[in-house]
C-alpha cells in the first residue's frame, strides 16, 4: 500500500512537471513543424490546395438516416405513430438529399479529376443521382425484408425478425452493401466504396459495392467473408464467416500495368450454401445451382448444379497422448 | 499547380450552387417521402406504431459502467482512490439499476409479444432481473481475474495484467459475454444478444450469450472466432483467432419449419486447446479433455482426452521456380 | 392494428412505473454496492488508489490528429491550402506533442513499476521521446506513398490512390502500425499497443506493435490477418485477409512460466506474395524471397526462395446430387 501511495504522490507530480515544457523540447517543435510541410511538396499522398474529396463522417450520418427510413422505429428514435411517420420521413429524405447529394457531386468530381475531363455539372449531377437513388428505397426495402426472412428461416439461433434487424452484423452489411450498389450503379463509386468499408470495418463483413447479389441472400456471423467487385450472386444464397468470392490471378498490360474491370470473381447461382472459411476463386468459376460448398474448401474452378463438394476425411493425422 | 487552383474555385462553386436545389429536384421528393410511407405499410420489418424495442445505444453506455465497475481505475475515471471507491461504485450501481432495468422490462415485452402471452409486469421484472444480475457482479470479477491470469501465463507477447486488461480484444469479448450469460440466464436475450453482438463488432469474436463456458479462458487475436449458442467450453481453454465452433446441420420439421434450442454446437472439455482456423462442428462432438486441435483442422465427430489432432504434411505441392 | 395499440398503451405505462422503483429493488441496491467494493481489495485486476495509466481516448485522439499528419486534406479539415499548411501542421504537432508527451510518461512510469525501478523522469523521457517520434514523421511519409503506391499497383480494383488513403482498411492499419513501431523501438510498449489494439478494432488487422516490416507492404481486405511481436518482413510483400503470421510453440522455463522476448515469429523475405487464409508459423521459419504461398496453406517449415507452396487438389471429395 506504500508503495501505491508514492505511485499517486509521482503521478500528480507528472501532471503538474507536464505541464511546463522543458525549453529542450520546446525548441525542436519548428523545426519539426518546417520539416513535414517539406515533407509534403513533391508527393502523391497529401490533399493540399486540391479539390475536396467526399467525407467519412457525412457518409456516416446519411447511412445513419438511412438505416431510419430502411426500419423506422428500430435505431433512432423509436416511438413513431403511424401519423408521425410522413413527418418523420419527409425530415429524414430532406436531409439525405441535402447531404448525399453534395458527397455525390465531390464523388463524380473525384472521377471527373481522375479522367482529366473536367465536367461542369457536378452539383446537377449530384442532385439528379440522389433523386433516383431515393426513389429506389421502397423497392430496395422489400428486398431487404426477403433478406430478414431468410436469416431467419436458416439461422435455428434467431429468435425473432427483430433480433436480426436490431443484432445480425451479416443483415447490416448487406443492407448498407444494397444501398451502395445502387450509388455504384450511378458511378458515384467513391461513396459507395466509403459506405461499404464503414460496414467492413463495423461488421468484418466486406462486400465491394460493385458485386451483383440477388434476393433472399444470408451471411451468418459474417466476420471475414469477403466479396469482390466482379462477383455474380444469385437468389437465396447463403454465406457463412470467413467465406472470400474472390479473384485467381491478375492480368497485366504489356507495360506490367494492371489491368482492372474484367470479370475476376466468381458466379453463384441461385440456393448455394458456402459454409465457414470457404475460397472461391475466378472469373469463369461457375458454382451450380443447389450446391453445397463444405467449410474451408478451396475451389478454383467450376462445380455443376447440386455438387457437394467437402474436404476429405484422411487429411487428418491423430495422436493420443503426447 | 494551376490545375489544382482551378479545382479548388470550382470546389467553392460547388458549395454555393449546392445550397441552391435545382427546382427539378425539390419537386420529385414529396413523391418519394410518400412512396416510402407507403412501402411501411403490411410490411415486416417496420417498427411503426409498435412496441418499444431495448435501445442499441442504451446497452452501450450500460456496458461502458459495467466496465468500470468490472475494472475500476481503468477505463473511465482512473484517479480513484480506495476512499472514493464506495461513492464512485454507488453513483456507478444506480445509473446502471436505472438504465438496465428499463432495457430488460423492453426485451421481456418483447419476449411475451412474441409468445402472444402480454404480461403485466414487465416493469417488477426488469428491476428484480437487474438486481439478481448486479448481485452477480463481485461473483464475476473474480472469474475475470482467472481469465487475465490465464491470458498472461499463455500469451509470451503479454506484458503485464494491465496491458491485457487495457488492450487485448479476446479479453474484452470474453467480459462481456460473462456479462450477457448471466441476463440470458434470466431470459432477458435481446439485451444480452445486443451486448455480445456489440463486443463482436469491436472485436471480431462472436460468442452467443447463451454460450457455457468455464473459467481460465483465453482467446488470443480473437478475430473471426464464432461460438455458438449451445456450445459447452469447460475450464482452461485456449482459443486462437478464427476458430469456429458450431453446428453441422440443422434440423426441419415435417412442414419444414428450422427447429431451434436443442443442442447443436460441440462440447470441448478442460485444458482443451484449438489452434487458428480450425472448426469443430455438430452437438454431439465432444473434444475430450487436455486435447489439442491444430489449426485449420476441420471436425465434425468426437475425440478422446488427450488427443492430439492436426492436418497431415502431405497436404501442400512444392513447386521452385514459376 | 388493436394488438399495437394496446402495446403501444402498456410501453407508456413502462415508462411512468420505471420510474419509481419499487421498494423492494431499492433497499437492495446499498449491499451489491457494498459486495462489490468489498470485491476490489486484494485482487489483481482493479486499479484503485493506484497509478495513472495511458488513456484509451487520448491515445485515440492522438491518432486522429497524426493522421491528418500524415495525409493532410483527407480525414479532419479538408480545404487546406497550401498557404495555411504551415499554421495547421503547426497546430497538430503541438497538440500531439503535449498529448502524446504525456502518455508515455504515465506508459514509461507503467513499465518502471513493473520492473519496481520507480525511476524519477517520467515527464523528461516522455517529452524528449515524443520529439523522437515526431521528429520521424517526415520519413514515415515517405515510406507511406510507397504502401499506396504498392497497393494501387497490386489491387485492380483501386480506382485511384484517394479511394486507398480513404477507404482501405489495410493501408490505415499498416499506418497506424508504423506509428506504433516508432514508439514500440522507444520503450513506450503500452501506448504502442494501444494504437495497434485500436488499429485492430476498426480494421479487423493485428499487427504487433514489435513485428518489423519493410517497405511497399500491402495488406488486402485485410479481416483476420495476424502479424506477432516478432515477425520480420521484407520489401515489397503482400498479404491477404486472414493470413497469420504467428508462433509455432512456447518456451517454457524450468519452473513452468512462459518465456517471453526471443523470436518465435517468422521471417519473409522480399517480394513474398501470401494469400488468403495461410498460417505461418515459428521462429525459425523463413520464406524465402519471391515466394508465393496459397490460399489456406499451413507451413511450420522454411521454403527456398522463389517457391510456389499450395494444397493439394485431391484433398476434396465430390458428390453430385444428395
Amino acid at each position: 500500500m506504500q508503495v501505491k501511495e508514492l505511485e499517486t504522490r509521482r503521478t500528480k507530480d507528472i501532471y503538474e512537471r507536464h505541464l511546463k515544457p522543458t525549453t529542450n523540447s520546446k525548441v525542436q517543435l519548428p523545426a519539426i513543424v518546417e520539416a513535414i510541410v517539406e515533407s509534403c511538396e513533391g508527393e502523391s499522398i497529401d490533399n493540399v490546395g486540391a479539390t475536396l474529396m467526399p467525407s467519412r463522417q457525412e457518409v456516416v450520418k446519411i447511412l445513419d438516416d438511412l438505416k431510419d427510413l430502411l426500419y423506422p422505429g428500430y435505431f433512432g428514435k423509436q416511438d413513431i405513430c403511424r401519423s408521425d411517420l410522413t413527418h418523420e420521413t419527409g425530415h429524414k429524405v430532406l436531409r439525405v438529399f441535402n447531404r448525399l447529394s453534395l458527397q455525390i457531386s465531390l464523388s463524380v468530381r473525384h472521377e471527373c479529376i481522375k479522367s482529366g475531363d473536367l465536367c461542369t455539372q457536378c452539383v446537377e449531377l449530384g442532385q439528379a443521382q440522389t433523386i433516383r437513388f431515393l426513389a429506389r428505397i421502397p423497392e430496395l426495402r422489400k428486398v431487404l425484408v426477403g433478406d430478414i426472412e431468410a436469416a431467419f428461416d436458416r439461422d435455428p439461433a434467431a429468435r425473432s425478425s427483430r433480433e436480426i434487424v436490431l443484432t445480425y452484423p451479416g443483415a447490416l452489411a448487406i443492407a448498407i452493401y444494397r444501398l451502395a450498389h445502387e450509388l455504384w450503379r450511378q458511378e458515384a463509386s467513391l461513396v459507395a466504396r466509403m459506405m461499404t468499408e464503414y460496414a467492413h470495418g463495423i461488421t468484418g463483413v466486406d462486400i465491394h459495392p460493385g458485386a451483383t447479389i440477388g434476393s433472399g441472400f444470408f451471411i451468418d456471423h459474417g466476420t471475414g467473408v469477403v466479396i469482390g467487385e466482379t462477383t455474380v450472386i444469385g437468389n437465396n444464397v447463403t454465406i457463412y464467416q470467413g467465406v472470400t468470392l474472390g479473384a485467381y490471378n491478375f492480368r497485366r498490360a504489356a507495360n506490367g500495368s494492371l489491368e482492372r474491370g474484367y470479370k475476376r470473381h466468381p458466379t453463384v447461382e441461385d440456393d448455394v450454401i458456402i459454409y465457414s472459411g470457404a475460397t472461391i476463386l475466378g472469373g469463369d468459376t461457375v458454382i451450380g445451382a443447389r450446391s453445397v460448398i463444405g467449410g474451408n474448401v478451396w475451389l478454383t474452378h467450376s462445380v455443376p448444379a447440386g455438387a457437394v463438394v467437402t474436404i476429405k476425411d484422411r487429411d487428418l493425422r491423430y495422436k493420443v497422448g503426447y
